[in-house]
């Protein structure tokens, strides 16, 4: 088969790798009919992340159809469409118990492994173990370019955004970067009632995309971004605030717009310290809150895509083959410059 | 009346003021029978919370009776033996409403003014505004020595500790900082049946309180305190980590004790920023708390209290009359030193 | 002034009365712009609620504007436009800081006492105790005729039914009668993200109004009712059942349609026992929920009304003037056959 | 192997049967070394539940030794204790993944099949199912005798009585019948810092049991059982009622022991409809829950046991060995004139 092979910073590859086969019988072997990239994907290829070695299948995200089934996978059969998850999940570690896969001590002490400790999802074939527990049928109704986006970019926007952050009927939520993740949450808000979603970016594009995701402001970022957002709200600050960025300035920010009580939902992955103002904020009865997807809302998910509620197809915004699969790559790693959110990937 | 006033950092002097009188038909005048010394009071007279002036009577404490009522108040009469929390509340703001009076708008913003914004408890006499949703009667069975604690450092370490911190039944958890704050979070983690609780000082006599109040282990503050807490644990750290001090080190020690999923809860008093390593927390899922107490966990106290459930007298150690208040600070002042808590202080 | 004055079963009158008046320092008198009719007023009418004697004005919900505060008011002035809801909250009370003042303990064990323990609303002016803790300011951008429904009906469905009900994204609700408690319901599911609102009625009219109101579907009562609702759903049923209606058969058919775990949340005012069927339900991990209305959603639903979410003036469907008071009465008596839901009484 | 075989209604024998096996990837066989008698065993004995037939081996509770493993089993080896509950959890289906295994789609709509479905644990040999997410290890430092209780008694009480009640720190509890779920209830209710624990019941071992367990107060039933009861609480009943034994008097007991805004957690297993006061009810803004349970407690239980906080061994008055089990039987069946809890069974 193909596949996008890492061969170390700054190097991929399309090219010919044995097939993925059903190792262990809780294996599933799906052909992969729609993948995309992911941020995460861009760090590994900057060599950011030492787990992922010469040889490794890129990918973390795939729509398909299962291929082969291992004896004792019970809930999928051959021909069955499905979305394979970010996140593999055992079902019997503590934390896939407690509905935190994200940290499923079997396989690796973190879900994240397609892609990363194991071969991913930028094939033509993907191996998923624990299929039982990982993967999800795709309903009729939704299609490949709306399901692939529930692979991870909404669940992260929605988990670690909008559920993390305890969005709630009425209140005011502020979304601090407006790109792929962060406008998976603008998206999902409204799920919880939310009154008034404030999209806060430096990119027009994005900015006017956030209104198009039913944020009902946005604020362009500047020497006044903090007292624009609070000047939205009674003069406390918003309830919530998401950051979807990960930097230290974009955190902070997302910390001086919250009200008092009010939560701040860290959904950017950061690279560095950050020095929060402690001596402010001790006293304001926040909370702060931080992770990596579960992918456990992708149900929820799939039956709001199926109802027409949430529109996920408007993520993606270019479509490639296998074949430019390279392409692809340039186009999502500049994404704001090419008006880029998400890339669809089919053979 | 005699009262403590402040008449700048570093000065104070029990003297003569005017009597407190019913200025507003909801303000209820209590007769101080029992009072204490908190930290904040040494902040203050440390000249580090500039809304204090010269000649503000200090103190947010106090078990009393009440002497006077104005003619909207319904809930006490006089003769009442009445607790007078640190929190005042108005009962109609949002934030009252909503449970969080440690932000009433009404009364400044912050629900703390005793002591801080209008004259406080260390005095004879004390007027205590919004009286009908602030005070709280003190039932048979439950002495001047054990509510008078339920007036900040009780509630405080439990509803900023173990409140927020969410703890449950068999969870473990780590208290950093075993001096009062610390020490409330130890009595009242048994309420939510942890299974353990992990007391971390560097002061010996605090962590024979601690497991006197209730502890299951103490850990002496050393180079190897991470490893030897999380040794305590299966290996992935505590469920939920107190933090009861308020320096960075001690607020970066207990996000270091935290496993994947669980949560730090922020109790201590911050003066300067803190750097989070942010680039290593943000994939573990962790929730960090922070706040200001509301007091509205006393019901829940008293009752646990009046049942023999919270020995919450062992938390004063030392006792003076009001005319020894200045011995009764110096005292508090070196808490660890004079192997004290709290200071109990009476007519 | 001029009021609605209940002179025993089937007897009022709009006569003149004395002027309501501030009787106590917490009271405010709101001159009546807008109130309305609600069932309860119909029970009263019908002799069923012995506490109502001879003598009580009528009525519990209004919009209208102060004309005189007591001298421990602080929250309103003199001509300030306010919501008067049917429950009177102290403030102080266990239930009150519970947030359950539908069970104030000082105004009567129960909140609500409008038009019931003491003169209601159905009249020029109206005495409101407890104002500050009870009385809502309207914001501008919110008209009368919106707010109006806000004193009982749409809080009632959202609170007892959606709230109680725990309805969260992507789950299915039934609405079991579409009066204009089940459309308020029906109106709010979407701040909770339902997926699928399938509302139950015999009455064509209703069940037009549950579409127009945001019903995905409508069940018209017939001898395949649960059938047809499971239908709609996976095969297992709904994962809430609203109950709102109020006869034994009703609350039978909302247990007929829940799945297991799921939850009944009873709306409807009983007035004989129930015969449930335990044998079947003991193993099927349901809840059922039941109450009066709180009232406390109250700033969630202004603030989802002014921001056009919630299109509260639909309620509304017939208009009088005080003096058609009794024509108003019985429009609303027989709401079915006259194609209404709620009526509008203003000056 | 040697196993109790149910013969129809009234009819079981110890006899010998083929040896259980591995017939799945997914099973695991263990060698029972304790097991014990449920209630609902007498209910099959009955004749009462018709989906068990002649032939099939009973019993659903179990403590023993793994002796073989399907390939696809990763969390068990020969050799492991374990601890066999009374539901089996595939662990993939909507309600596994909900927390909810007691209704298991994928084993038969419901998670107890064991005994019942499929042959049970009152053998020296048995087949586990879904063994991975079905099994516990019991820990080091807990017994065979505590963690028996821990298959079905202990989280029953614990899950749909303590937890399904929501009991919360200061709370007041009535538990309506101590017999052994009743008392597993009363044992657990101080997970959840109970303030008072009132055990009601006509047999005063039991009552005296109760003491033992935990309880502060007993009421022995007479006429004015519910009097009693409400003159312990403040006047307007207890925060949770917790029903265990499964008639209607004992049901509406427990409805009219509750306050207003308190829960009603039914825990017995119904035969018969209850006629509910529902014209009272309504108003109340009561929660009634009723359920299986679902063991996903029993980590939680088992730190508990560990820890020396539920001495769960008191829960066994009686020990017999395997070719006793007609003995023990005949005593569990006549269990409050034997001053008998649970019995014990072991080869």
């Amino acid at each position: 088969m193909k596949a996008l092979v890492y061969h170390g910073p700054g190097l991929k590859s399309w090219e010919d790798v044995p097939d993925a086969t059903v190792d262990e019988p809780t294996d599933v072997v799906v052909r992969v009919d729609t993948t995309t990239i992911c941020g995460t994907d861009l760090h590994i290829l900057g060599g950011d992340v030492a787990a992922v070695t010469d040889g490794r299948i890129l990918g973390h995200e795939a729509v398909g159809t299962v291929v082969a089934v291992g004896e004792a996978v019970k809930g999928f059969a051959v021909g069955d469409r499905v979305l394979v998850p970010a996140i593999t999940r055992c079902g019997r570690c503590s934390y896939c118990q407690a509905g935190m896969p994200s940290h499923c001590q079997t396989v690796g002490g973190v879900g994240w492994i397609l892609g990363h400790l194991i071969d991913g999802t930028q094939a033509e074939l993907v191996r998923v173990p624990y299929a039982d527990t990982s993967l999800y049928l795709v309903p009729d109704g939704v299609s490949d370019e709306q399901a692939i986006f529930l692979a991870d970019s909404l669940p992260t926007g929605y988990e670690v955004g909008v559920l993390a952050g305890r969005v709630r009927p009425g209140q005011t939520v502020a979304v601090v970067g407006a790109g792929a993740v962060g406008l998976a949450a603008v998206l999902t808000t409204g799920l919880w009632g939310a009154s008034k979603v404030i999209a806060i970016d430096s990119n027009r594009f994005r900015l006017d995309k956030a209104l198009e995701f039913g944020a009902t402001d946005v604020v362009e970022v500047g020497p006044d971004t903090v007292a624009e957002v609070i000047a939205l709200t009674d003069g406390l600050g918003v309830d919530v605030a998401i950051e979807a960025v990960g930097y230290p300035q974009t955190l902070l920010t997302a910390a001086a717009l919250v009200r008092p009580g009010g939560r701040i939902a860290n959904v950017g992955v950061h690279g560095a310290p950050v020095e929060l103002p402690m001596q402010d904020l001790w006293i304001h009865n926040v909370t702060l809150t931080m992770g990596l997807v579960d992918t456990v809302s992708i149900p929820t998910l799939l039956t709001m895509v199926a109802s027409g509620k949430i529109p996920a197809e408007k993520m993606g915004t270019h479509s490639f083959t296998f074949d430019q699969i390279d392409e692809a790559y340039d186009v999502f790693k500049n994404a704001a410059a090419n008006s880029a959110l998400k890339v669809i990937l089919r053979p």
